[in-house]
């Protein structure tokens, strides 16, 4: 391990974080909010003396850089940048406990949007502002953005090993050929979509400061309600919007870069896009008729528009919600319990398994049967139209056995402190791993994860920050010889 | 698909169920209960009928038999079997309605032990005896065993197929060159074993038919209980000597072969024997000590009784009960539900995923890691000191993942027919899927399946057969190609 290195990454973060810190800062000054203001300031400064710190300590830093330290320094930044941004919550004394405040800033940075707050709108908007900020930063990942940002920071090998650690998916490529256009193509279309949703809410009469948050909620899909019933007091214009770009922002944005290159068959044909949105589309229908048919809602179209914003929410990893939808039939529940593990596409703001995973464990599975028929033939699992690497078969293959281990491992772990049923615990576990925020039962839409113990909340932490680094970053931290020194 | 192959197996088993069904006639006219007497004379003449209509159509066949026909015979046989052992339910008057007497069969046969009965002790005896020696019939697997019984079924490559197609296991392999041998073996290991026990619960005072069909299920960890609170009410001897045994049926019947080679090395240093028992140690200690802790038994003693019957009746998926596991805490039964999932050894006659396949998993998962830290190195997954074909790495991975598919499809869909809790719809998957038998909460080990519906029985019944044939079998019915004529 190149501590040195490291140290270098780890003072981009904490510059970064006091730059973040400033506009909160600034919220809380308008709105005169004594302990908001005293909990930013203090945070900006310890995060500025952090940064002098691991300035010091990685000057003159030399040497390549591997995919290895690549994790690592990925995995260790993300924990810094939740272990800083966590401060204001504790100095402001909203939050007393400071498991509880990390619960919550890796919730917001991770996208995932569960909460311990039982009640969000007694908060100071410098918070809430945060707290929605955190999903924003979070939602397409930071490192190589701030590495794209600074001199010296376009070393091509190295940047890609950060993107592969810290981008969803089974396959991470560059869009182009250069390393930092690919960047800037993929935030500028994050930018573009957050604007244009924000625009879209304000057109809705919805006021600025909650379109700002709600907008970086739905760009990260995070979640993270600025009201305590979520989204479900806002117009249906409002919910519909969110909809519609919760939806978008679960596409793999290499296909809006396509669309700009006019190069619509490919995005026509792409087959994780068609799978993502035919399992939109057959998830919105069933619930829609179930929920009608049980009798939830007066009108179909009420229903279809609360299944419509719930597929969309749960799918995106959001964790929106309309409507309290653990009272919903079972059926309609088991759906979204699927949506939580597929997630939608790689290469979004996304968690959970993402459907190009889902689409390549279908495919080797389809081998594996061809094969048992065949025994004699080689087969290649092609998707859209190339020849998969077998590579990439056998990381999806392990990612899927380390998903199932890490779920069922926490599963025990929270059991062990929380004695719920086991539509919570699990739940709890499904929705912090996929990143989706509300789960069913004692952690559903209208409860939150105040009542869970703190060992709980931090396995939890632990399972959110696995899923969004999509778990081999963080696993590597605890293998002996990622530390040895270089 | 060799059609008239194909009949020639299921008129074996159709001759096989008709003398099958004769000890249970026999019963029934001792204890002259004229329901079970008709119904068991009835079917056993439907049997014989079938088997002379199989018989006529298989008639001269010739020719190679191939993996596919292996799976599907194997498929197919199960089928016929548990859907012929299902009519002495119906005939006797018992279960009015078939689709319940089919998931008792088949529970049954795939030694899963899930029962649609909520009073078992007025069953006459002809059919308590069946329901518990088609546990024992299911355990090891019959088809082999006719094979082995019958002229001209000695043909090697055939009988190997139909080996791996009903054994459990990730890589099944012959003891011995010559596969009536190693199924000689097999058998008699089996049957030794069931009389050891047989007589060892004699010496317990149990009366004879107690232990007959409590050493059945014991034997094939099934699990049908013979008293309505299964095992609760028998005295700590009885259920000492049972939790003993039901750890030895989980282990890989090829260490006893070697145990009686004197190999002793060789068994010793198995790793799936040793990962086995290091999970059934820990998980013992870990229940006993929280049974303990929340003041559920009077005794440490007590504690450890419940913790270690209810661990070995659970990972060797067999199912019994001494107790209502369902109100212990969380973490206990969360314990309990991951060992439903990775069952006891392969080549054992226990359900779940199998302690080989874990093994594979964990192994695979290192390698991967390792590949991650240093991409250049390629590495060999080693068994035993012996190197893994990458063919049954690729199985087992194929296999978790339609593993997983399976099990979270068949939650959706018993969830469209029965808006049960989460836990109750999930553990009722987890629980048939694996063989095991009781659930949690409303399918716990004090309740029943009578109360699912008829669609939703189906579900469970399919995924108890996918469960006993490990998936590929099963899911190769489903595939055009298979039945095109050869």
């Amino acid at each position: 391990m190149n501590y040195k290195m490291m140290c270098r990454f780890l003072a981009l973060i904490c510059l970064a974080e006091t730059v973040f810190f400033l506009p909160a800062l600034g919220i809380s000054i308008y709105d005169g909010s004594r302990g908001a203001i005293l909990g930013f300031a203090i945070s900006a400064t310890v995060s500025l003396a952090l940064y002098i710190v691991f300035k010091l300590i990685a000057r003159r830093t030399r040497g390549v850089l591997y995919a290895k330290e690549g994790f690592v320094c990925v995995a260790s930044s993300w924990i810094l940048m939740s272990a800083i941004g966590a401060l204001p919550f504790v100095i402001s004394g909203e939050i007393p406990n400071y498991v509880d405040a990390l619960f919550e800033t890796v919730s917001g940075f991770t996208t995932t949007g569960s909460s311990i707050f039982t009640d969000v709108e007694v908060l100071p908007r410098g918070l809430i502002y945060w707290r929605s900020f955190t999903h924003w930063v979070g939602g397409l990942g930071i490192l190589v953005f701030l590495l794209m940002m600074v001199p010296g920071g376009k070393n091509e090998g190295f940047t890609m090993h950060l993107f592969r650690a810290e981008s969803p998916g089974p396959e991470v490529g560059k869009l182009v050929p250069k390393m930092r256009q690919t960047a800037t193509v993929l935030y500028m279309t994050y930018i573009v979509l957050t604007v244009l949703n924000f625009t879209f809410l304000i057109l809705g009469d919805m006021n600025t400061f909650e379109a700002l948050c709600t907008a970086f909620g739905t760009a990260g899909t995070g979640g993270f309600g600025i009201k305590n019933d979520s989204m479900a007091s806002y117009s249906p214009y409002i919910q519909n919007v969110t909809t519609v770009f919760l939806i978008l922002f679960g596409v793999n944005f290499s296909c809006y870069y396509l669309l700009i290159l006019r190069q619509f068959k490919s995005v026509f044909c792409d087959e994780e896009l068609r799978l993502y949105l035919g399992i939109v589309t057959a998830a919105i229908a069933m619930i829609a008729i179930n929920v009608f048919a049980t009798g939830f809602y007066g009108t179909f179209g009420e229903s279809l528009r609360h299944a419509a914003f719930q597929v969309a929410s749960i799918i995106s990893t959001a964790g929106f919600s309309t409507t309290d939808f653990d009272l919903w039939p079972m059926f309609s529940k088991s759906i979204l319990a699927i949506l939580m593990i597929t997630g939608a596409c790689a290469g979004s703001t996304c968690g959970g398994m993402k459907c190009a995973r889902v689409l390549l464990l279908f495919k080797n599975l389809r081998r594996n049967i061809h094969n048992l028929l065949h025994p004699q033939q080689v087969q290649v699992v092609r998707v859209n139209g190339r020849a998969v690497d077998e590579k990439v078969i056998a990381n999806t293959n392990g990612y899927l056995a380390a998903y199932v281990i890490i779920l069922f491992v926490s599963f025990v772990a929270i059991s062990l402190f929380d004695n719920n049923s086991i539509g919570t615990n699990f739940s709890a576990v499904l929705t912090c791993f996929n990143n989706v925020g509300p789960g069913f039962e004692a952690v559903g839409p209208m409860a939150n994860f105040a009542h869970l113990s703190i060992p709980s909340k931090l396995i939890l932490t632990f399972d959110m920050l696995a899923g969004r680094l999509e778990i081999f970053p963080l696993l590597l931290l605890f293998s002996g010889s990622v530390w040895k020194k270089a």
